[in-house]
């Protein structure tokens, strides 16, 4: 797809780091964001030492205002706050928010919130002047700095907006993983789910990071 | 494993009935339950035309009262009154749960009870004395009657009693399938919402029956 300028907000964790990494080595201006822009900056400046082409740093506010799409990836006590403080510079862009909604130490146990869906509590919260979209939740952040490496798991992408998931679909497909539109936000449910299930089944199998493939659709 | 008296309550539906054929090829001894005896007598008599083995019929109370394990294959409206009906018959006896709260007419959006899990719902209805297990719900019932069709999809199965999932887990075999602890109880909601999702990506991608294969796990 076209480039796009992707702010990874809560880029400097794992998770969203490991994105970064994906996206900038596809072509896309990235810009980690932090509420520490110096962070920024530094986990910025290491991404790039890794190969993966240029990746700036800078504040979260900073990051969202100069973006077209914003990836959220921090940790779920910080969601709601983090979004909260950049909305005013995400008036009509993508949101696609990561967030897992674990609540420690009990994380290989489903615990949703009382609104059912984290997300589609995030954009009750926001409004629909931000066009939210749920995705990323169950891929692994251990392989992501290794473009080679083949991730084994199938990304669900919930959004009210189609045009919107499309966005995201594309975005899954250029970090090498195969995103399927699977319903409305409400559907992310399943996503913010699945990752306890997977923490349950990697703890009851032994193995470092189970993940989910469709099946039944047609190949390519 | 060991030959089971299985009661498929509400068996004369189509997931229900699919399963049992499947069981009873795979030589367990299975009783189809409806509330109208007669109607599962004439269901139970196809299935045994179709060969799967001899399959009965009786009325839910009556398969019930004589089996090892009972699987709920009920519509969601019906899921909590047949366990009712029938809760003296299953004290101490394992519950195989398969009900999703679809919704209809939107039955591609997930609208989970309040209480977050059907299944844990159920638990708290019946008590202790019963060993609910949640297993099953993914499962298209298309291809169950053809015993040589491979059916690409896995079967999460969630539990706080873990000899009653590994119970469930040996029935998914028994069935041509894999069965997978997916955590306590509660983590039914991922197996319960999964269903409209399928259903959502079903209708999407013009495909008749999509599904789940776990990844990252060790082969057999």
């Amino acid at each position: 797809m076209e480039s796009l300028n992707i702010a990874v907000l809560g880029g400097t964790g794992s998770e969203g780091s490991g994105l970064a990494f994906r996206w900038a080595a596809a072509g896309h201006r990235v810009t980690i964001g932090s509420r520490d822009a110096e962070r920024a900056a530094v986990a910025a400046a290491e991404l790039s030492a890794l190969g993966s082409g240029r990746i700036s740093g800078a504040g979260n506010r900073e990051a969202a205002a100069a973006c077209d799409v914003a990836v959220l990836t921090v940790p779920y006590a910080a969601q709601r706050a983090t979004a909260q403080d950049v909305a005013a510079q995400l008036a009509g862009k993508i949101l696609i928010d990561v967030t897992v909604p674990l609540v420690p130490p009990k994380v290989s146990l489903v615990q949703l919130p009382p609104e059912g869906s984290a997300v589609a509590a995030l954009q009750a919260l926001l409004g629909e002047g931000v066009r939210v979209v749920s995705a990323f939740q169950n891929i692994s952040a251990h392989h992501l700095k290794d473009l080679v490496y083949q991730i084994d798991c199938d990304v669900l992408v919930c959004a009210d907006d189609a045009d919107a998931a499309e966005v995201a679909i594309g975005l899954a497909r250029d970090a090498g993983l195969r995103g399927f539109y699977a319903g409305p936000l409400a559907n992310s449910v399943v996503a913010e789910a699945l990752t306890s299930v997977l923490i349950a089944i990697n703890r009851r199998y032994k193995v470092p990071a189970s993940g989910i493939r469709l099946t039944g659709l047609p190949e390519g």
